[in-house]
C-alpha cells in the first residue's frame, strides 16, 4: 500500500513511527527485552513467516533498533541485541502494556531490586498526574 | 498482506497493536490529542489519501478509540473524539514523542497549571528510574 512517508516530519510521534516500520515490529523489540535473541526464538513467539520476520528484523536493524552480535554460546547462529536506541523503545512497550490492560504476561520490574515497576506521568516538581490531567499541545517547549 | 491475528493472545502489548489497527493511525490518534475533529482537520493534516483515511477511521471507532459525535458548532459535519479507551493512549504518544527526541513540535503539559509534563518510570514508592534500571520479564505480576 502506497503511503505517505513520515521521516520527515517535524513531529517526533511521526518519526518514530518510521523508525520502528511496523506496528508489528515492536512485538519483535518486547520480545529482545525480554531475553530472546535468536531468529528461531522470534519465529517461535510470533508465529510468523519466515520471509516476513527475515524483513522485519532487517527493517529494524537498518534503522538502528536492533544490531546482529556473534552468538552467546560461540555457535555459528547470529543474534539480535537491542541497540541503545532499541532500548529506548522501553517505555512504547510499557505505555502499550499499561493499556492493553489486565491479563499481561509481562511485568515491569526494577533491575536492581526486582520490584514492581510503573510508567507515570510526571510534573517537572515530581508530582504525579493521572492521564486526564496532562494535554498534549502544540507548539515547541517552553 | 496476510498476518497473525494477535487479538487473542495473551500479551497486552500484541492486544494494544492489534487495536489500534495500524501503526500508522496513531497520528491520527495524535491529532485527535491536540483538538483536530473533523475528516478535512485529519486530511490536511496527514496528507494522506481520503479513502485510506477513511479506512483508518472506521477501524478506530470500531476499536472504540474514537467515537463520532455532532458538530459542535451545530453544523452538519460530523466530528470525531477520543472516547475514554482512546484518552487512554496518551501515554503510548507520549512514549513515542519522547523517543522521537528533540525538535517536537508537540508537548505534554498540566491541563491546570500548563507547566511541563514528563512519562517516567518509578518505582511503587515513588522512586524515579532510568529506562535502564527496568527490566520486562515473563510472568504475571505478583
Amino acid at each position: 500500500m502506497k503511503r505517505t512517508s513520515f521521516t520527515d516530519d517535524a513531529c517526533p510521534v511521526a518519526r518514530s513511527v518510521e523508525a520502528v516500520g511496523d506496528w508489528w515490529s515492536l512485538l519483535i523489540v518486547r520480545d529482545a527485552f525480554i531475553g530472546k535473541k535468536r531468529f528461531g526464538e522470534f519465529q517461535t513467539s510470533l508465529g510468523v513467516a519466515k520471509n516476513i520476520l527475515t524483513v522485519r528484523l532487517k527493517k529494524l536493524v537498518d534503522d538502528g533498533v536492533l544490531e546482529q552480535v556473534p552468538a552467546s554460546d560461540g555457535s555459528a547462529f547470529k543474534e539480535y541485541a537491542l541497540t541503545e536506541k532499541g532500548r529506548g523503545l522501553l517505555p512504547v512497550i510499557a505505555a502499550l502494556g499499561q493499556w492493553g490492560g489486565a491479563g499481561s504476561e509481562f511485568r515491569l520490574v526494577d533491575r536492581k531490586k526486582g520490584k514492581a515497576v510503573r510508567l507515570e506521568f510526571r510534573s517537572a516538581d515530581g508530582h504525579r498526574l493521572a492521564p486526564d490531567d496532562v494535554k498534549l499541545v502544540h507548539g515547541a517547549a517552553v
